[in-house]
């Protein structure tokens, strides 16, 4: 496998904005047969975007760079490459025509800069903005300049991809991601283990997420990966949601969507944050039709109408709650399905017999409830919020499918 | 201001992970003095963070490095700095009564390994866990080496803080940070503009979050920095919800405590976000009770009772509509405060008259409801939630403090 080396440019990922793009760039990267073996954050400076230019060419044949392409005084990325792999900057007709189809005003001075590009580049058109990537090739190594937003540089992949195997004469590499919850990294690989040591031809890594694991498989052979994909399912398969890039909260909506069914949720320690995972989704109004955050008793009682008696002989974080609120509020909202989820998200509230971490879920349909307990040890607060609502959802996903 | 350089040790912050680390540690070399240059994620190997190391100690004079130091065979982060600055590791005598203290078993293998430290280290005590802080000093520059779990580096933080400014001889920086609420980056430099290009002296920092700004003021004169915060107070006063570590959700939380009084939340457009939010802080059930998501107008309708007529002639996303769901979720629970939340998240949903990023906030307490609009225009789905979110918390902040 060939190396990639990933440089992030901006002075803000530094001292502010967190860069989520490496595992991103990663993922995509794999599927190309590239190893991502490091990753520089350069400030906007030249001579740091050169530094890093140098070492990572050093490290790696393909080099991607995102940021600094903008129209201001500190987008400094095209002319740090240009000075460091000493190639000039030309007006580029083909940008300008392509801002002045968009409507852009050329005359002004910042968006006139668009139109400079690296002379020897191939060009990728934006179709979200008005910076283009570049790609530029020196004999064995690769040079991707991309822009820093997600949604501008992600449509240009495709180009970018196409690009990068011409270069490398690459077979195009084949990647299937099997998405699991409600196991941990450790079970999964005992499971998965004689399946990993039949073949070192393929690569494999694992991922643990909050209560779920994201189990990847590469290799340029579509049929071998296929392949092992089928053999993991078929000893996994109650522990998968989905696959590649699948979510949970995608998963479930899809299936409500696809049975034309509804949900309504009742939460106490997830705090609506499950009810705001399913809301990420575009389309969730067709399905989602609203919940109840019920954080305090009082409110299980009164709004939720869980049974005194209830919440006073098991307490709020016991099964008999967790069922009650998950049927009545299926019954409240008049639902098809729903779910609830209640426990101690911590730092303080945990005792012995109900340790901080303890969660109950509640999962009802016309016919019947489930209900599951699970303990999330050794996890911060937004950790166990996090953790239960994957499971929340994740088994959700178990009685629709059902 | 002294340079300073990250590095984070770990393959799975390449492929998987997001390191979040680089803003926080920027924010604390803030406060020593220093300035982040730059940031290098380095795979689980021996010469990648070698590579590493003589990269940033060429550029800065305090490197901090994280990761790697745990009891596995890929963890070789105190090996690299061994080889790199050629200094032998030896047994700890004091590491190992730390770890007899804590009752570990040290008779195994892998936590034996984490009695080895480097030679010269000074060694700081890690009170959530075994490895301990490494820091060395070679003439000019100083190397910080610390375990990668935050909650493990953050509460050795102060010992890292103390010798390095001892090490540098420098005088303790001052910084502080003020957050703003629904101003932009460009309107909050404008107003702030005559402030900053008075004193050179001083070092200014902007970030934008979602309808949110941080504005940082840093020196070692306390009381320039202070008089100049006590400056920028008096000109923007009404948008700032708070100071430093201050979140919009721990400061409403913290009023609500003080105040002894309780809030309710309907959310449509946020889904349970805002709710998400409000209760991520520890101890929030003392003033939170609970929320409704009426994402379906019938739940807007018949559970928070908006009326029908107010859903026809206005439309769920609508000032009327905001001030019914408020009040009426504060009726229903009963509630000293109360929020709400309609809008259009998009990408769908949106219209000439009722464009995506348009929402409108009701906020309630006995004695009135006030009703805002606002629009956050180009922004995707979570964006437009998240924004709508602060927003919402901070109208809240207002209301509370009035």
């Amino acid at each position: 496998m060939n190396d990639a080396f990933y440089i992030a440019v901006g002075t803000e990922l530094l001292n502010f904005r967190v860069n989520l793009y490496s595992p991103v760039f990663s993922q995509k990267l794999m599927r190309l047969g590239f190893n991502l073996k490091g990753e520089i954050t350069a400030c906007d400076e030249l001579k740091s975007i050169i530094d890093a230019l140098n070492f990572a060419s050093k490290r790696a044949d393909l080099i991607i760079i995102s940021g600094g392409l903008g129209p201001t005084f500190d987008d400094l990325t095209r002319e740090a490459v240009s000075k460091f792999l000493n190639i000039n900057i030309i007006y580029s007709k083909e940008v300008e025509h392509f801002l002045l189809d968009k409507n852009c005003d050329i005359s002004k001075p910042n968006i006139k800069n668009q139109c400079y590009v690296l002379e020897s580049a191939r060009l990728i058109k934006n179709d979200n903005g008005t910076a283009f990537g570049e790609v530029i090739s020196t004999g064995k190594k690769c040079f991707v300049i991309l822009p820093g937003p997600r949604n501008e540089w992600e449509s240009m992949w495709p180009d970018v991809k196409n690009i990068v195997l011409k270069e490398f004469q690459l077979p195009e590499i084949y990647n299937r991601v099997i998405r699991f919850a409600d196991i941990s990294e450790v079970s999964l690989e005992n499971i998965l283990r004689p399946i990993m040591q039949k073949s070192n031809e393929l690569r494999y890594t694992v991922l643990a997420g909050p209560n779920s694991c994201d189990f990847s498989i590469t290799h340029n052979n579509k049929r071998l990966v296929d392949s092992v994909v089928d053999e993991i399912k078929g000893l996994t398969n109650e522990y998968i949601y989905g696959y590649d890039d699948d979510t949970i909260e995608g998963v479930v909506g899809k299936m409500l969507s696809e049975k034309g069914r509804n949900l309504s949720i009742a939460e106490s320690c997830t705090g609506g944050l499950v009810s705001s995972m399913i809301t990420d989704v575009s389309g969730s109004s067709r399905y989602y039709i609203g919940g109840i955050n019920a954080y305090s008793n009082e409110i299980k009682e009164r709004i939720l109408n869980v049974k005194k008696e209830t919440l006073e002989k098991y307490g709020a974080v016991s099964e008999q709650t967790a069922k009650e609120m998950s049927e009545n509020v299926r019954t409240i909202f008049k639902t098809d399905y729903s779910v609830s989820i209640t426990g101690i998200a911590g730092p303080d509230g945990g005792s012995i017999e109900k340790p901080v971490g303890l969660v109950f879920f509640g999962m009802s349909d016309k016919d019947k409830t489930i209900v599951e307990k699970r303990t999330f040890i050794k996890k911060d607060r937004l950790s166990i919020k996090k953790a239960a609502s994957n499971t929340a959802l994740y088994f959700l996903y178990k009685m629709i499918k059902s």
